[in-house]
């Protein structure tokens, strides 16, 4: 495995495969499985989850990872190419790459979306301008559009629950919050309940439309695997009968990258904060997911994430277990 | 071992067996005792010492940890229950402890007093409210009002040192410091000396008492190992033969939570800072223990630091020893 | 081996089985050389390379490692001897320093220099003084007038490519950079190459001369080994037939510890950016050397860095390497 960048560069088989061996890993743990093998990682945005649950997955499997992020170098790194460095940074991201990437087996890479404009974060610009500059192979560990660990973890979570593939509701709803979020989350969360041949409903206002391009590769993905993918506005028609609810802010995308015109929008939906009533009509055994961190009170109430409905705890476990699989797949001999 | 948060849960019979197993791991070094294991280790407060030590035992049996503080998370960790998160703060406790105790075996959790109430900080409430949301066995880092892996380092610090427990004369003297710290070392240290069996003199002035149950809960383990436990504001009498001294300083009780009440009573005694005329009528042999970090010319003059009565380096060095034996017992098989 | 803290303290013969070492550990690892052994790290200055780089040789050989930092203390960490602690920092560095290496086999410190006296930075005042501290071995991981690590990286990146040692011609060239920079890789690079053997050139605009006394000890160094060592301003005359240039800037001598009149100085330097003109009379195959971080378009020219003239990645790769030898003698068996 040289890239762990997307969900879909692997099949349904080998995504089973790999959860299988997460979930071996879990039961027959292999303290030697990477024995002195080093994962770099390289946070270029803040995180709290997955540093820790890549620092974990490799010292389960008996190697090691060390952590950078742009505040340990001098002033910080530069990324604009071409640039005359006269300023404040002392080190481009041209240099810093390379190296930190030379001192692993494999890196980790996090950014973040620029969020300028919508089309340059679907095309992934910034991400692949980063992993273009790596020999390793890398995960990607969050990136404009995608969060394959995060995604490779749901469906594990989903398999854990007994959720069906085929037949099996998905919603995936957006949900208020003070800030515009990156569409990094839901666009890989919308992929991989349709991949996994889910009937998913994206379930959103009327602005925070997923991309065009997005919802026809997962309607691809669903229809490969039996599934199907639509949106809608509607809360009570979008939970009928849903088995799963996957919670989750992200900005407008009509106002993409424009934060005044996002917020005046997302304002008038500060009411989709998901609360017990969302479940009136889904199935009983409806549960609630989020890839935390969560806004309590605002995208979801504490009745929901304390009560049995909530499996955000086990999913964010299954985080680390995921990432051992494609550790030890990447990695091990 | 379920939880290591209060030496006063541990028979001097169990005791002794850690300090024993202590001994054993620094003579006899055991790198493959807890393979693939990892500690998390949780700092809602500042550390070095800890922070230091505890990597380094997990290191030396095989296993590795991750640290997280609340700065790593997107705008800190909210703690407060109930509330409507709109404000900075992008994650909740009570996810935040579940999940990075969920990639552990074990976790270790500091979180000093708030020291707004003393009652709600004799009872935890705080500590309580982190260790309530933990499944995994944890480790008290440092809590309101006790520091146990400090405790078993000084214990066994004063068995290094051939410091006898029934009729070793043991002084806790208060010192002066800018700031009004903390009552977890010194409460601990008490109750530590007591349960050693020692005759344990509080030496403070006045204002500075230690909680009255607190005394009561360190006379009955006194008593129960044949020691003492009594408190004077008169240095000469509480230095009589002494066998250790250990200075630290604290808030005044009087004043708890009152900042500028607490710093007029503490501004009198300034002169606080043990020097080696308060050896006089001590033992020859008489020791100077700190848990540190220690404010030099302040808490202690140089002399004593420098001199040969000053054991705080050793000291410091058997909370490594102490932890490690923590560790394999909680997480050896 | 006790301490790793200058090139000088070890013969060519020395220098050439730790390459030799390294190269070895590359080709065949050995991830249980130093099965539970504790590297400490204290980094008084920032770093990236060294930080990532000594993490992940420790790991590589089946140790680990923790990192301290002042910021990780409460309020810092104070270092002037003899000073009543009132203010801010509540440690000092004479208890943090033996506690830090107590908890490893040893202990790598990296501490610029003051830049106030060049007679108390070449005496490396400071960086004694910590290292007196500790009991342990310890490496140098860069002080005022030292860097070691990097030393031992660039020996065997020119080994690497074949550049002869006896009449291998070196190119060590100042370069504009907007501030102020210490002198110790200069300095240590300057006796670096003297060592190996080579013929080097230090080239620098007038006020930017080393320190004669560095000079004396590398021209010296140089004839213990066949090699030669000369300064001079003239980049034509230095670059004939060069086989390395090496590109770095530094403060100026002539103003040290004068920030303004440094700036001044090196103002009227802003034209020395290494770009392929530079070339114009070495070798074909002049090879450029950096030990990063690096200024781009102000050091050096990005058609030099993306071009292959550049070994700036392998180079930094190399300090892994060399530092996994280097722990590899100190630690192993």
């Amino acid at each position: 495995m040289k890239a762990f960048n997307d969900l879909a560069d692997f099949s349904n088989e080998e995504i089973a495969s790999l959860i299988a061996l997460a979930d071996r890993l879990d039961k027959n743990p292999e303290p030697e499985a990477l024995k002195g093998k080093v994962l770099s990682l390289l946070f270029l945005s803040p995180s709290l989850r997955t540093l820790a649950s890549f620092q974990a997955a490799m010292t389960r499997l008996g190697g090691g990872s060390f952590v950078i992020s742009p505040e340990m170098s001098i002033h910080g790194i530069e990324s604009r190419p071409g640039i005359v460095m006269d300023g404040a940074a002392a080190e481009h991201i041209r240099e810093a790459i390379p190296v930190i990437a030379s001192y692993g087996d494999a890196i980790g890479i996090r950014a973040f979306a620029e969020r300028k404009s919508l089309e340059a974060d679907m095309q992934e610009k910034e991400f692949r301008a980063l992993t273009d500059l790596v020999d390793t192979p890398y995960i990607n560990m969050e990136s404009a559009m995608n969060h394959p660990c995060q995604s490779l973890a749901d469906w594990k979570t989903m398999n854990d629950l007994s959720v069906p593939a085929n037949g099996g509701k998905f919603v995936l709803s957006w949900a208020y919050h003070p800030r515009p979020l990156p569409l990094a989350v839901p666009t890989a969360t919308l992929h991989m309940a349709a991949k996994r041949g889910m009937d998913v409903t994206v379930l959103r206002p009327e602005g925070f439309e997923l991309p065009e391009a997005l919802m026809q590769k997962a309607a691809a993905a669903a229809e490969a695997s039996g599934g199907s993918v639509r949106e809608t506005a509607q809360r009570t028609e979008a939970m009928e009968g849903a088995h799963i609810i996957y919670a989750k802010s992200w900005s407008s995308t009509r106002h993409y990258g424009d934060k005044l015109a996002d917020e005046k929008l997302r304002e008038q939906h500060i009411d989709w904060c998901v609360d017990e009533p969302w479940f009136a009509n889904a199935k009983d055994e409806c549960r609630f997911m989020h890839c935390l961190p969560v806004r309590r009170g605002v995208v979801v109430a504490d009745e929901i994430l304390d009560g049995p409905r909530s499996v955000v705890i086990p999913e964010a476990r299954n985080r680390m277990l995921a990432q051992m699989a494609v550790l030890h797949q990447m990695l091990g001999n």
